[in-house]
Order: C-alpha cells, then sequence, then structure tokens
C-alpha cells in the first residue's frame, strides 16, 4: 500500500452514495463501482446518481467510476462495501481480483444469507481477509442528511486503530465528525440487530401501539440488544454509545426507515410477501430477523432472553397474528 | 389508614386528568381537588374537563370534587400531588389539614422554586410527611395517550414497597401497566432531568440539526442522566429501565412536549420570554435546568460532567447564542 491509499466504495444505493459524497470532501480521487451500466452512464452525464440522493452533484474529475468489480478492487487499497447483504454474495462471485492485501470496511447491516455469516466474517472465510484487515462504519447516520450535509457522528470500528483512523480521516468534514472504536464485531451485531427492532418499532405502530408504548419498546430493545451483543462478543462496552443506541434510536424513531415502514405494513395486516412487493427496497431487518433468531437459538441453553426478536421471528416466519403475538409481548415487557 | 385506602388528586391539568381517569377504572370514589371553581363548575354539569383531556368522560357518582384543598386532604389517604412544581408551593400554603399520616405520591417532575428541593424532599422537610410515606409517579406515559386507553407503562417507585404495590394496584388496567421500584430520588431526578434534555432536543431542531443528531444527542442525554443520577443518589439501576431511558424517549421524540417545543422556539431565535408567552403550558424544563445545574455546581470538584445541560443553561439564562453553544456542545458529544 502506499503512503497515500487510495479509496473505493462498491454500491449504488442511498448509503454508498452518501459515503462517496463523504471522501469526496477530501479526496482527488474515489473509486466507485456499481451494477448498473445506466446508472454510471446517467452519472457521467448529469452529474448525480439517477435513483438515490439525487441532489447530491459530483465533480467527476474525483470519481473513477466502473462497473467492472475487479477494476475497482486493483485500483484502490480501502474497499468499502455498501452492497444489501442479500446481493452482496453473488457480487462477489465476479471477483477474480485477490482482496488478501486490502482493508475491508463493510458499512452493510446484516448477515450474507448464503453463508450464514456477519459480513466481516464473511470476507475473512471466503475472502482470505485477515481480521486486522476488516472494520466497519457504522451509524447513526440516515444516507439523506449527509445529502444535505446535516451534522451526523460514524463510528469507525476496526481492530486495527490506524486503519479505523485512516478511514476517519478521509470521512470527517464539517459535518460528519467520526469516533473510533475496537469494537468491530459488536457494531456489526447491533447495526443488524437494530434494523429488527425497527421492523418491531413499526408493527406496534401499525397495531395502534403510541409513542407511549414505543418508548418502553426502544428502552427493552437496548437492554436486549445488550444482552445479545455481550453473547456474541463479550467485552467492556456501553452500549449507550452513539453506535449502539444511537444507531438504534435514528432507525427505530425514523418515519423513513424501510424497516420500521414493513414492520408498519405487517402491522397493519399486509402479508410479507405483499409488504416486500410494495416496497421498492429491501428491509434488511427481515433477513436479519431470521439470522439473529436461528443464532441465539444455535446456542442451546447459553441462549440470550430476546422476546422482541423471538416476536417478529414468529410474525415473519410462523405466520403468527402480529396482534396476539404482540399482546403476548406487553406481558414480558417492562 | 382504613384497609381500604381512599385516593385523591390535587391538579386539574392533562395528566392530573389522566390519574384520575386511570383510577375511576378501579375505584367507586376518587378525590379530586382543582383550583378551579370554573372547571369543577363545568366537570359537575358536563362530565369532563373543560381544558385538558375533554375526550375522557367521568361519571360524576365517582367523583368527589373540590375546590378546598384540606376537604380533599382529610378524605383521603393516599395523596397524588399533579400541580406544576413552579405552583406547588402556593397551593400548599393553603394547608391547614396534617400530611403527617398520609400516604404522598408525587407526579410532578421538577424542583420546587422557593425552597429549591425536589418535590419529595419538600413534602418531607416542609411538611413533616416521613420518607417512608412517599413516593412517585412516572412515565413514559403522554396523558393523551391515556385519554385514548392506548397501552403505557407507569413506573410506582417508593422506599416503601407495599405502598407502592397499593398504588400500582389501583393505577393498573387493560391499558395501563405498572413497574414497581424502589430508587424514589433516581426516579424523580431523571423526571426532571428528561425535560431538561427534552428542551435540549428542541434547541436542536430549532437551529435545523437533523435525526442524526438528535439520536447523538439522545445518546449523549442517557449516559450524562446516568452521570448525574448517580452523584445524586448511588444505587444499583439499569439507566435503561423504562422510567429513565423510556422516559427521556417518550418527551424527547415527541413532537407535542411542551418542553420540546419551548427549546425549538429558543433555537429558532425566539427569547425565553417571548417564548413562555406563545405557550400557553409551563414548560417545566425552563426551570428543572436553574435547578438541576445550581444542583451540580454545589458539589464543586464533585460535580458531574452535564455538557448538555451547561450548555441548556448558557442559552437560557446567561443569554449565549444558540447557535454558538449548540456548536461548541457538538465537538463535545460523541
Amino acid at each position: 500500500m502506499s503512503d497515500k491509499p487510495k479509496f473505493a466504495v462498491f454500491g449504488g444505493g442511498s448509503w454508498a452514495t452518501a459515503i462517496v459524497k463523504m471522501l469526496c470532501e477530501n479526496l482527488d480521487e474515489v473509486g466507485w463501482y456499481m451494477r448498473s451500466k445506466s446508472s454510471v452512464d446517467f452519472i457521467k452525464k448529469n452529474n448525480h446518481n439517477p435513483n438515490y440522493l439525487s441532489s447530491v452533484e459530483f465533480n467527476l474529475k474525483q470519481l473513477k467510476l466502473s462497473t467492472d468489480i475487479n477494476e475497482t478492487v486493483s485500483n484502490a487499497d480501502y474497499l468499502i462495501f455498501v452492497i444489501p447483504s442479500a446481493f452482496l454474495s453473488q457480487e462477489l462471485e465476479k471477483l477474480t481480483a485477490s482482496l488478501e492485501d486490502k482493508v475491508v470496511f463493510s458499512a452493510i447491516k446484516g448477515i450474507v444469507p448464503e453463508t450464514s455469516l456477519i459480513v466481516g466474517d464473511h470476507f475473512n472465510t471466503h475472502y482470505k481477509v485477515p481480521f486486522n484487515n476488516i472494520g466497519v462504519i457504522s451509524g447513526p447516520c440516515h444516507a439523506e442528511e449527509v445529502a444535505l450535509e446535516r451534522l451526523s457522528y460514524l463510528t469507525i470500528a476496526s481492530a486495527d486503530a490506524e486503519k479505523a483512523k485512516c478511514l476517519a480521516s478521509v470521512l470527517s468534514s464539517d459535518y460528519i465528525k467520526c469516533n473510533i472504536s475496537d469494537d468491530v464485531l459488536g457494531t456489526e451485531y447491533a447495526a443488524m440487530l437494530k434494523n429488527i427492532y425497527a421492523v418491531a418499532a413499526g408493527i406496534a405502530h401499525g397495531l395502534g401501539y403510541g409513542d407511549n408504548f414505543q418508548s418502553v419498546l426502544m428502552s427493552n430493545a437496548i437492554r436486549e440488544m445488550k444482552k445479545y451483543v455481550k453473547k456474541v462478543h463479550k467485552m467492556k462496552r456501553d452500549i449507550n454509545d452513539s453506535a449502539y443506541l444511537g444507531d438504534l434510536l435514528v432507525t427505530g424513531y425514523s418515519l423513513f426507515s424501510r424497516n420500521r415502514m414493513f414492520g408498519t405494513m405487517i402491522g397493519k395486516g399486509y402479508t410479507v410477501k405483499s409488504a416486500q412487493m410494495e416496497l421498492s427496497q429491501i428491509a434488511e431487518g427481515y433477513y436479519a430477523t431470521k439470522s439473529a433468531y436461528n443464532l441465539n437459538q444455535q446456542k442451546g441453553k447459553k441462549k440470550a432472553k430476546t422476546p422482541i426478536i423471538d416476536a417478529v421471528y414468529a410474525i415473519l416466519y410462523e405466520n403468527k397474528d402480529p396482534r396476539k403475538i404482540f399482546k403476548k409481548l406487553t406481558e414480558k415487557l417492562d
């Protein structure tokens, strides 16, 4: 890796677009891979993403756009993956370039369905990226507010603090502040779990529960997240730090979160299939629910008590009546 | 006190009205003192409070309404005070009946300005109510959702668990669940502090900060509350319980909270005086800010680090520019 490492972003959605924007505040050159040729052509002609954060104008001189994932990988040292976990595996199948010498940061929330692995573990197991070269970019951060340059805080987690600091230095700006963390697993799991709790908040909303109950649900959710993450990776952490509680709140209280919206539709009586068809974007919380539930069940007697995840699982995967399941859930919360 | 204790509510606002409604779900007789004769007359004629939660219909046979505070005190064993802290002292001056044998619960959030005491301490110091007879009713709970009979959780705190349970039993219903706690001071201070944080959330909103920042602010607020409450009363508590975090969230994220609204006006450039005039109800957070700040300052070197409270204090009481103060605050948050 040269003295001045090169950075590239993989993905064409709103969060990918937001991260490219952040990098462009500091770097002369940013690699950007996206699958869609028509999107790349559109950006080259119109200076903005056709589908996401289209208000963000890019300076084309800074962008090294490509639809060839291997080209973008070869030209960069730090690879930032922002492809929905459900599509990650099929995108990575195109890889011929090696990732062994790359620093890989994931800004993806969730589990890779094909391998049931969290993103960092997926890169380590299947692409031989050493754990010391793996990190996570986490919120609390809606991409839409990055587009508006509203002050936002990110958490950059890596086992190697130098790599986290390096990435933080090129993401930080007037409107982006970065916290450094060494809790890669905790941050990654928390980012996944919060989407399940956002689905739960949506279901409650859809069923007609009000703000009083939502605050009780979120207060129970953060305690449940603390227990869950502790089982996965025990270390000293304050679950009320922005990366955990902040990230839960920005998602759980957001009316624009697609996870919350998906939950709301389920609460209002949509089937999972019809809710999914109605939403144009993937609700990560749907996949996260299955992964988180199964992972916990595998621990047998050592599993964490997770009444909220269990309730969402029963509704989404066992076709149980949301009204009855939530009625029972309310008895378990305090 | 008889086997079947008698309950009375003191206050005519929305939270008082909500508590009377809860009690009426379980009791044949509920004492209800309010200052305004015209309100009492209105309720006797129309079965509902003219100004607050007017959708709630009362059965007059259950209500023992009075404008004579001594009459209501004499007729009850459990006294529930729901008078804004700024008016409590002057209302209690009317008392000739003794409170020494009464159980006193406070549903008031704040400090009594005349004595700088939290409500429980005020009753103990000035009305000789033993601490064992003192308790607190706390949220997370908007009165408006009680009117709609939306599921809500209360926390009933008392040093004497039996008294907390007794009150909980007459407040609980299909839509009200009660948690019991022995952390009277922590619950009372948390209920006061959350109003300051709601003012802070409002100021941020008024200044144009977005949801990403709000989640960071709330995540820092709960950590600040934990430190503050620990200094006041050290005991084993989980600050993420509903009485603390839940109460913070329901207020901080509510667009209807008058504390948040007050803060929003300050953030938009209103003076304190004009914001107060514009709002018809008292923003408890305004008084709480002064009390909490001064109480902390008195601890000298042992004071808690409270950058958020300090920022709100500087804006409200030292006439500092909200924009500059919040810009500085953002450097201290993480």
